[in-house]
């Protein structure tokens, strides 16, 4: 495969959900095609997808037919199967961001390993196989300790606090799976970076952002966020470093709380698009889900300054009935991923509601 | 059907070029499903769109697939043939725009008639039925008269300038059909207005913009046109009336000559998204696509307001092969159609290059 890809080229999106869905609409935007493999029936990407391979991740004959109709395949979440990924590198398919990135970030143990050895800072952390690995951090660390699965879990699902005399309890509701646990982050603010790296190796970051979540679950982005220049740099320079050490193409989200003091820690990175980018989509020329397709196509990657100040909210499960309020406010633009059933915490849309112009930030 | 639809309803769109591709798209935003009726394999539209019937407008089989796939139909182009809506009319699918905007504007002669009987000026024109009729026009209006076929014809096809003694060969070069024939328009520059109207009734008025064309292709669109506040002003009531006379709903984009004293006359209007609108999809909050929904689903319109000067750019033809230059400027969107062949003076893409800030117009 020869890069840039030209226009009339075909993306492959491991995944069909929103995110596919809102990276299917900006390749569309610059004249690529998209396939899309998902095991989802109807899946929110497919609908507005050139094609659609519906089959499970690891179905060689759906990935075979992803990496024919495929000229760069990327993916939409990071638990790709690594057994996908082998079976698509040894198809000879393109795959950005790679297999090293993802396999990093499907594992917390791994992903925190590796944040701390490319010289960004975490929360204190140990890992844990068995319920006396818990007992040990608990006196090395302090107590409570957060108790999370090393793979699997978003949204706050599969972790656990945990304090002295709860080890066997707190590791059993985890399913008693490989784990770590981490000391509590010490933090007055969760922000987030979204940072682009190109095929050329050239970066680009947007501005940082503030994160607002209820129930693990982020509820709000703040963008740009308010506080000090020193602040912004240093999440830059946090953003820069990891991209930079992973050897990324694409666009990656980096979760990050800041202390009282101003200093930033890394909570976690996604290697793909993520939720507190979707403020990008209305705030200026280049979007992350565009940004990302230009990435893993070989192109320029494209600017990143917000035109204006932009709140995103995010349509928890029933909030999407009151669509009609969203649509008839005049600082809103409204995004809904045509998901039919609603349920409880499950992503259903955003708004973001745009504010003040930023031009001369 | 009960308006507004809710997200996850179905819009249907006759015709798979580049507006129903813009316009699927707009809709998947406001997560709408969308079913397309082309009788083009692999058309700019089927690829963003949840599905697809490919057959000729008028088979009566696949008119009745749309129909029961979707809860709104409307259409990317005006030469709808009657037969199909009225089949749709028949099966009691809901249109919008109705027959009505259609009949008017898929003959030059009821157009200019409406118009005129709307109060809105056009240049001088005559019925042209036979060779005679060119001659009685050429004395009654002077010469020379442009020559148009009542029906079809786009882009500058399906007409010729005529004068004394060339009425013969003008008839016979648009093929001796039903014609009219029109006086020279006085003007100094030629302008455009989208305009909406809601299934409230309510009008949702673009402001001005200045068309520049090139062999009767549309080559670029500066938005907002430069200009008296008076001219704009009366741009703005030209379409409101235009949309009110109709009993329109949707999108409609009119083409107005402007004369040395600021007087404007009505060249014609599109009962659709236009060309002369692709400039909204990046300068404010609503695009005439997601508009275009809006009103079809007998949602409220969204704000028209740019928030910057555009200058929207058509890639004609090989003007394609440049988009690597395009894809690295910073003032630039880049909006391609996904069409394999590119023919000359094709419509491929275009881009909107962002100029300064307008808010506080």
């Amino acid at each position: 495969m020869t890069f840039p890809l030209p226009p009339g080229s075909t993306i492959g999106i491991l995944g069909g959900g929103q995110l596919g869905r809102m990276l299917a609409m900006a390749a569309a935007r610059l004249g690529f095609d998209v396939a899309v493999l998902t095991p989802e029936p109807n899946a929110p990407a497919s609908r507005v997808a050139a094609r659609t391979f519906q089959a499970d991740y690891e179905d060689p004959a759906a990935l075979d037919d992803l990496a024919d109709a495929s000229d760069v395949i990327t993916f939409e979440f990071e638990n790709v199967p690594a057994g996908a990924l082998e079976h698509l590198a040894r198809r000879g398919a393109a795959i950005a961001p790679g297999a090293r990135a993802l396999a990093v970030a499907q594992d917390r143990l791994a992903e925190k390993t590796f944040l701390n050895a490319a010289g960004l800072a975490t929360v204190a952390f140990a890992k844990v196989d068995v319920v006396d690995d818990i007992t040990d951090a608990l006196k090395q660390l302090g107590a409570p300790l957060l108790l999370k699965t090393r793979r699997g879990g978003y949204d706050g699902k599969g972790q656990v606090w945990v304090r002295p005399g709860e080890e066997a309890g707190a590791f059993a509701a985890i399913g008693g799976r490989p784990a770590i646990v981490e000391a509590p982050a010490n933090f007055t603010r969760e922000c987030a970076v979204i940072g682009a790296r190109g095929r050329d190796g050239r970066i680009a970051l947007y501005p940082l952002t503030e994160s607002h979540h209820q129930g693990g679950i982020l509820r709000r982005t703040v963008a740009p966020a308010p506080g000090s220049s020193d602040t912004r740099a240093s999440a830059e320079a946090i953003a820069g470093r990891l991209l930079a050490a992973l050897d990324y193409v694409g666009v990656l989200g980096v979760e990050l709380f800041e202390a009282a003091d101003g200093s930033l820690t890394v909570n976690e990175f996604a290697p793909r698009v993520h939720n507190t980018g979707h403020w990008t989509l209305d705030a200026g020329l280049t979007d992350q889900f565009e940004q990302h397709v230009r990435a893993v196509a070989g192109w320029p990657l494209g600017p990143t300054r917000p035109a204006v100040d932009v709140e995103m909210i995010n349509l928890l499960g029933d909030d999407i009935a009151g669509w009609a309020r969203y649509a008839v406010d005049p600082t809103c633009r409204l995004w809904l991923y045509g998901k039919p059933q609603s349920r409880p915490g499950r992503k259903m849309g955003h708004i973001n509601r745009l504010g003040k112009s930023t031009r001369g930030i």
